[in-house]
């Protein structure tokens, strides 16, 4: 693990950042972790089965072998973190869905705030030294610090079959355009470090990619869903996207994994 | 009117702000347009009557008064803004309403960039000389410089009774500790650069600033609603609002709000 803590996510190459793995803690890993040595990035969440626990084993497990690799926790509810995970994570990415219900946009988003600013000490217990006094008078630059360690992802959740739109409430896909527009929101307005087209399951093409790619600069532009070989990658990188995100053959095909590493 | 259009909003100096005048188009301004001399920046907008006409018609006489003065259009609906008043403003305040409904967080957010992506002609049409073929084959840099003209407003309205909160669809006021959260929000998550306290109408007092000011660095808080006299101006300064907003007196009572403007 690479500590984040005292500079804050935002220290991160991104540029260093062009395969992401997306791990499932209620699956069973790879007997070999030596496969992840190629991808630069690791998401770890699901929602199925998912706990604090095992999302905190999946991270050790993953740390052990790839110490000096990124690995985030990207939770799919508040409880699965803790100031565990927390402290063990590089960093917690947070999904805000432009085309999901208004909890999963704002609405959550505010409530984890409100926890974060209500209890710093919890928290963070075990990652200070003298937490009651020092939550106390210096509760404030605590807050911050846990905040910095926040990395906003706005999302646009693309295939209405999934889980992920079931649980953003996703209800309509957004056409090309409407994908460029909240790529340029992200860009100019909200400022999400990170501007994710999530296909979920299915390979989407990279039509949205393009569109998105237009209009961003700052922002990186992940894309993830049905990437399953070096074509697919190579299609999705070449429209524009800095990273692409593999998950589902992770668990269940390391052979089909590998090949979507970019050389 | 100071050009922001080729440098962007964020040259603003923020330091400078400690009051702000909201004009109401629809509503006659005041014969003597010295009272405006002590406010450090005027927003244009509102709601019943409201017309892309009559704003142009108001930024045009307070530039003509003041033509050194900070003047930001702040549209209620996108039918007010045209490449006129985007020309003619210092920059275009959106906001965003935490405890609205989706539509005036995200959705018509999505919506107004999409158009912007689109449309980078006809909407910056009378800004550019050479307008088709230079947004042809500059559509991107057009569009980045429209967008930087944009300041985003994170709201969270605090008055059920107020045309603003049946406008963006608020059922319900936010706790200090809520409004706490949304600020940490603002100030780490969604990175709007002003934070704005609105009670629209009534006096808040100054607990709402107290709990946002905790969490709130590079974010600029302002506060408005019922501000009529220097007693209430310093109390919610002295509790760390960047600013005060004040509406209604400017346009029924220059001598009360002229006593709203800190020396």
């Amino acid at each position: 693990m690479i500590s984040l803590f005292e500079e804050g996510a935002m220290q991160i190459d991104w540029d260093e950042v062009t395969h992401v793995t997306k791990v499932d803690p209620a699956k069973p890993l790879p007997t070999d972790l030596e496969v992840l040595s190629g991808t630069d990035l690791v998401l770890v969440g699901g929602s199925d089965d998912v706990t604090e626990a095992n999302t905190l084993e999946t991270i050790n497990l993953l740390q052990a072998a790839h110490p000096d690799k990124l690995v985030f926790q990207e939770p799919y509810s508040a409880a699965h973190v803790s100031s565990a995970t927390v402290e063990r994570a590089d960093a917690v990415a947070v999904p805000a869905v432009y085309n999901g219900d208004r909890d999963h946009f704002v609405g959550k988003h505010v409530d984890l705030f409100t926890e974060i600013g209500e209890q710093p000490a919890e928290l963070l217990g075990a990652t200070l030294p003298l937490v009651g006094r020092f939550v106390e008078s210096k509760g404030r630059d605590v807050v911050a610090e846990l905040a910095a360690n926040l990395v906003g992802e706005g999302y646009v959740v693309q295939h209405l079959e999934s889980a992920a739109a079931d649980r953003a409430g996703v209800d309509t896909t957004y056409t090309p355009e409407q994908v460029a527009g909240a790529a340029l929101a992200t860009e100019t307005f909200y400022g999400f470090p990170i501007f994710y087209v999530e296909y979920s399951g299915t390979y989407g093409g990279p039509e949205d990619v393009d569109a998105a790619a237009r209009y961003l600069e700052e922002t990186k532009l992940f894309y993830g869903g049905g990437i399953d070989s070096a074509e697919k990658a190579t299609e999705i990188l070449e429209a524009g996207a800095d990273a692409i995100v593999v998950g589902d053959c992770f668990h269940d095909d390391p052979e089909t994994f590998q090949a979507t590493i970019p050389n």
